[in-house]
């Protein structure tokens, strides 16, 4: 286990209030769990999901300042203030604390959108933050099910469950996550 | 009325069978209600009703070629085959019927996917397309009653509707009509 890895706990618990803290062990735990299941390095898994909430607290202008700095994804600030969290994570997780792992930061890139061409560390950490045991939604006994087996078919049932919540609450959707949807039921219908 | 109206609507019924006929003409008689409702031009409305399933009933196989000809939307053949025929349609009418009007043209290419950036007459034929008196589908009642007062909210609850309908049966949702049901919920949420 990377010594940093109790520095980094309490520099993240700090972020966030006590229950978003609860759900990020939650995701951890799950992270881990789906990383070995799957094949994906579970100390990667561990230190994405540590970070993936990290400025999910931020006010929202610190959020914008962030992505505008790192210049890689502004179209995202034209979209749901939502997805934003992950992607100011991702670049904050590598300016503020110095991880340069490249699947490590994605994963925590896009573990609310999604993406083409998801890597398996980035599946496992987005669908860990679907399943983590904290969480409580119409949907989720059944993705917990379909995570037993197929880490596709539970993050494809994530997604359009995801979709759905948008359209019923007359909210935008992302198109990344259409085309993550798209390609995901594409493997699934594969077997793959 | 354009002398050719009567020789296009000839032309086109040979393409397809009697019920589709029938809906085509269903959608030029809505087009053009929602044409003369909303501003646009009836004329317009008309001709691209009469063309905009011209193609519906080719083989798959001459869609593709046609779209492959065109060369102006191949990114559509690697998505569901129920879009092409609106893509073809708009060549063949420009190509085999002499109809240059890009207005028009573009209301066939785009009556089942919509685009961002939709004209009037585009969205009075894709919303025609929607609620012509004999189309029958969950919530085509709201629709007709939306088309009363908003073209906008109409479509909105079509394009809605039609992204359930695809989450419902498995099938993969064009990214270009989440970008369209993104800018009408922005239209409609800013009293547009």
């Amino acid at each position: 286990m990377d010594k940093r890895i109790a520095e980094w706990m309490a520099a993240v618990e700090k972020e966030m209030p006590v229950k978003r803290w609860k759900h990020t062990l939650g995701v951890v735990d799950s992270a881990k769990q789906l990383a070995e299941r799957y094949g994906a390095d579970p100390a990667k898994a561990e230190i994405a999901a540590i970070f993936h909430d990290v400025t999910k607290y931020w006010p929202v202008d610190r959020m914008r300042a962030a992505i505008e700095e790192e210049g890689a994804a502004n179209d995202v600030l034209a979209h749901d203030k939502e997805l934003w969290h992950a992607f100011a994570g991702a670049y904050i997780t590598r300016r503020d604390y110095g991880i340069e792992d490249d699947d490590i930061l994605n994963a925590v890139r896009y573990h609310t959108s999604g993406r083409e061409g998801m890597s398996l560390l980035e599946k496992v950490v987005c669908l860990a933050d679907y399943i983590e045991p904290g969480r409580d939604f119409p949907g989720v006994a059944e993705m917990r099910r379909l995570a037993e087996t197929s880490l596709e078919q539970a993050l494809l049932a994530g997604f359009d469950g995801t979709i759905r919540f948008l359209l019923e609450k007359g909210k935008r959707i992302y198109p990344l996550t259409i085309v993550t949807r798209n390609e995901l039921l594409l493997n699934v219908n594969k077997g793959g």
